[in-house]
């Protein structure tokens, strides 16, 4: 990194910085907006008992190519009915494992996933994310009990009018705007905000390589608006995370830079809004009881996640 | 096995067979009791918005012995802050990977882990479980949106004035009978019991060998009481699920045979209840929200878990 | 399996058993065939001191395709300069590690791959392959210290004036023989065959999915051939071990079940032969000091290896 | 790294540097002694057929404690009789896989494996080794071919008179120069050395405890020696590859540094030779031919390997 340049991306990110806000240990990062009492409220949105599955499945068929950076998962039986019928009573039993990728399909990305200057949320340093403890800092796993909270659903490709945006779309400000106006619900603090795309579709037409690509997904021009409004963590249906590639040019990920480093946001990545949002449209309700407390795997970037949200 | 002996708890598990009950096609057992009204009234539940995390860390320091038949989850960085530094606007990314059983640390036992007879629940045959699809029939994966209900603790080890009960201890349907009525709480249609027995703190205090030895736990005599209730799912804070070693001789685990295979019924290992139960003894409220979706692994015999008890 | 038909490969085997010949108890087969005299003799076969590396790569470009029954190798690094560079006198260290099928790439399959009847060879019941002990008997490590003699190559492809066999060419007895007289070789006790077909041109020009179909390789009328001369074992350069698919109508891999589980022989597949044909070709001789010996992993079914043959 | 202390391996380090004598490319280092010459005189020395298995099992019961640096192998079925049993001809067939750290067991320290001052053998930076390629240079995939060579066999416990030596003695060039002395024998360009400390007895008792502890092997004395006889490789019995602990104060491992980054010598680490020792003592004959090419990673630093020496 050259000490001369300026990005815009950092620039944005010093004024929106949560650094020390919540103590100079904490790990968490906005997911503090989760308090008590915001989950007692969003309890109290469960009114049809109606629950809808975001997860995308954990299998072999999963989003990545074969030898790519994020495997898809590899699920082992370990113990099979042919290894227990010998048994006196005739039991059969079996038993699995799995070799996954934290982020193979649906996921949270953590507080040790991004950062720049040598630093992740809260002035953790690089080298405290390690191959001896993972991460020593910023583990996923603090976060588990914080991701259960009012979950809102922003539909942007119901708000232009199409099945889904196109690739690379750049969700601004002004959409996450319009779409609460023409849903008629407000973002409030510690809200999960499911910010649907349409670019799920592509993973479910079996296109593969289009959900890979190009894809719509916010951009910096919306970081102000998630701080303003204390969003607690932000999960999208993209593959990105962000609008990819990416419009600053030189920055991979400049979204993620901001919001993870900077801000303390937890990310959600490849969610399946499709069922919810064609719900949400029909009965107008748009808010739901979101569940995805993701597993305390100690010293984790992320968590793979079946989210579910209660209606 | 013998085709003539009559074992007890096959015996049992005619009286309470549950095949059918739901369809012939049904793969989730005593989870349809969680119906939509249930997860209305459990959402009701959230009174005070504290949460009670109620898993293990799933790393290295697991229950299990090196090169035991579950292994303990390994932890692996597959991208590091030194991967990326080099990148123009001074980047920093990681991400992980991990090779787990699905049954290491805190888990749900599914439909297809334990069966006799040759078939498990629903009358799956043996061999729809295989290392071709995994669990092609009764895979967990099918459970995941019911595994958010009221959650009632059931805490027989304070009943019975202990910090735990004794090694091989057998929970009765009388202990059951008589928690409730200390407790004032009743277990009703769809409820997921969380019943402690203290064994867990084994684990705590670092006692791996006595956690993983004799345990106590609930025994046939607590079946019937299960399936009258309609109990959804069975939590339980021991690592055997019922009690270790089995009383009916010659039978390994026969509580596992009638209440997953006849029944249907889900069971939950290595819970930690701790926290919780010392809570719900000082308030007086034993009901909870409790949220354990798991991981919607394709032909999964079961799922590694981060469970949240809302309150 | 009907008790009552009569399939032509069992049959050919029974006339080519080889079970008790080295006692109840081995469990290396015709690996015996390689005694202490044969590799004094292989090793005066090195008289120029060429090398052949008849390996295939293991990594995630490998032969086999994305969510396959055996998963191509995944190389993940578990330690990194940046983790050790903080040490007083500079130190940089790297590890890594690696999960892979055992027949990934270039494989001995042992003698617990393939049965029939119930039987793997000399007699082993099916059940004595599990998942609690792997290879309880004919574990591939036993074998380790056999796979060092005398390596001819038999280049059918060649013999018929082909850079390839076409697809799915059932190689003979009479082709052997042709071979053997055209390159003046004689195949003998204790020789391990390098049978080559050509057909590894396909993996080596990228096209994976021919490579993975219909391949040419040898027919159950090689098998009393195999057993007359007494070879340790057979090297082939196709995915399959044998020709694909069958000839043998219902039958999938009959060949395996004659020469694995009646004679006891070890098979090898994936083998690039092409530099070393090319070389012998050049100079008449197609005999080498092969050294193949695999990895000593207890229980095992087959072993990843990285053969290498000396002129 | 203070940039003005001067340490003493790297001073001797800067004596024996090899970089650039086998060409600015070259990453097999002191492999490239092991000539084809070389390799006709080691076939030579085949001289009764006798084999010895130099390997350590690779399975649950390696050396390593759960959930340590360097995992133990996992070895899990992928197929079992049990799959297969259906088919038309009763087919029954197996298949496994193995999840390992290539360090795990008896191994080969690749020329990417340690370095120091931001730089790998022959100038390879530190950032060349990452978790996108693995070991982009110096693989040890690259040396394969050259692992079979002259294998020398140095006693120094027998040399000194005892079953194993003490924990943490240096072997000093003095000893080598006595065991060839005692044993009449004289390392050669070329050669593999295999040298016994008897510290692989630790293991063979199962006290990994201490096998893992501090341990007898050869200090920076011995470096002098290593590169004035143009070793090409240099196996040890013990765990750590050099004396353990180090005696250069601040310094982890500095034989490592000068040795596998300045010479370019490629390093196996707990080899059993005590089978091949008492065989050696008895019959005077202490060279082999030695044969251990590992397999051909990609981008790996190590290899997990089955040794064979022929006598």
């Amino acid at each position: 990194m050259s000490a001369e340049k300026v990005w815009p991306h950092h620039e944005l990110g010093k004024k929106l910085n949560n650094w020390g806000r919540w103590g100079d240990d904490d790990e968490i990062g906005t997911l503090n907006f989760v308090t008590p009492q915001k989950r007692v409220e969003a309890a109290q949105l469960v009114r049809t008992g109606k629950a809808f599955d975001l997860g995308m499945a954990f299998d072999s068929d999963g989003p990545f190519k074969s030898g790519g950076f994020r495997n898809n998962p590899i699920h082992v039986m370990t113990l099979l009915p042919s290894d227990t019928a010998f048994s006196q009573d005739g039991l059969i039993s079996a038993d699995d494992m799995i070799v996954t990728g934290l982020q193979a399909a649906t996921q949270w990305d953590g507080l040790a996933h991004a950062g720049y200057g040598g630093a992740f949320y809260n002035n953790v340093p690089a080298a405290a994310v390690n191959n001896f403890q993972g991460a020593s800092r910023n583990s996923f796993h603090k976060a588990v009990d914080r991701l259960i909270s009012r979950g809102v659903l922003l539909d942007i490709a119901r708000l232009k009018g199409v099945d889904r945006l196109e690739d690379s779309y750049e969700i601004t400000e002004a959409d996450l705007l319009a779409a609460e106006e023409r849903q008629g619900v407000r973002v409030e603090s510690g809200d999960i905000v499911l910010l649907r795309t349409g670019s799920y579709q592509w993973f479910l037409e079996g296109d593969r390589e289009h959900f890979l690509g190009n894809a719509p997904g916010p951009c910096l021009d919306t970081c102000n608006w998630l701080y303003e409004r204390e969003v607690a963590a932000l999960a999208m249906d993209n593959h990105s995370g962000e609008v990819w590639p990416s419009p600053v040019k030189g920055a991979t990920i400049p979204f993620h830079q901001v919001v993870i480093r900077d801000m303390g946001l937890t990310l959600g990545e490849m969610f399946n809004f499709e069922e919810l949002a064609a719900d949400c449209e029909e009965d107008g309700v748009w808010e739901t009881l979101f569940c995805a407390p993701g597993l305390k795997v100690t010293g984790s970037v992320g968590s793979p996640i079946t989210p579910i949200a209660l209606k």
